[in-house]
């Protein structure tokens, strides 16, 4: 899977209206997912070329699980699919901020939580507290 | 730099109140940056354990720049310094989300920009088109 283009100028990576991933060393690049409605950071992953294409093909969350070794389509065991509203890119193009709508919000982590971002580091004590809202 | 307590257990890294980094081969952690009062995502980058520590002890956004392979004072040269609001971190620690208000909005990204997420992927054409908002 390598159909993307590669090898742009700094200028037209930036600025430019093409997409060209810049994949990493392990062909990955981060996938920063929010909630379409809320805004709320959802969980934080990674994706290859072929997850990133199948995302935008179907409209719906593919991951690359770096544990697993293996294409995952979020959700497709807990139910907790994501219908994917926008998809947006930063300045280099390493990053990919998906705006999703989960069907199953409960279990978007895997810990059965909406967000996996449930602790906040208490700057007093250096520990985590739980976040309460 | 290596303060952090390591090889926790599953449950205690998940649901525990001990902070304890997970930094991947190269030594870093994610850092998902979004504005603390609007909520809009301005910047994906990574700490390492000094600039992790380092922001968390002056509550500024303080980065690992893996191009120019150095300690990253976030706006020490633009005058986009970022305070940070909040620190939270995922179910295995190894990102950190820092909700923050940047002092010089504008300089948050490298192109003059507000936010690095300034195109979003076309559904029909998979070319980028700029963000309008």
């Amino acid at each position: 899977m390598s159909e993307f283009e590669q090898a742009l100028s700094k200028k037209d990576l930036e600025e430019g209206s093409k997409l060209s991933p810049r994949f990493d060393a392990n062909g990955l690049v981060t996938a920063v997912i929010s909630d379409a409605d809320s805004g709320q950071l959802l969980m934080v992953a990674h994706m290859n070329a072929e997850a990133l294409t199948k995302t935008l093909e179907t409209r719906q969350t593919w991951l690359w699980s770096r544990s697993r070794k293996e294409l995952w389509h979020k959700g497709a065991s807990s139910g907790a699919v994501q219908d994917v509203a926008d998809i947006l890119t930063d300045c280099d193009q390493d990053t990919f901020w998906l705006k999703v709508r989960p069907r199953k919000a409960e279990d978007t982590c895997h810990t059965g939580r909406v967000s996996c971002f449930y602790r906040s580091v208490n700057p007093d004590s250096g520990d985590l507290d739980p976040v309460t809202k």
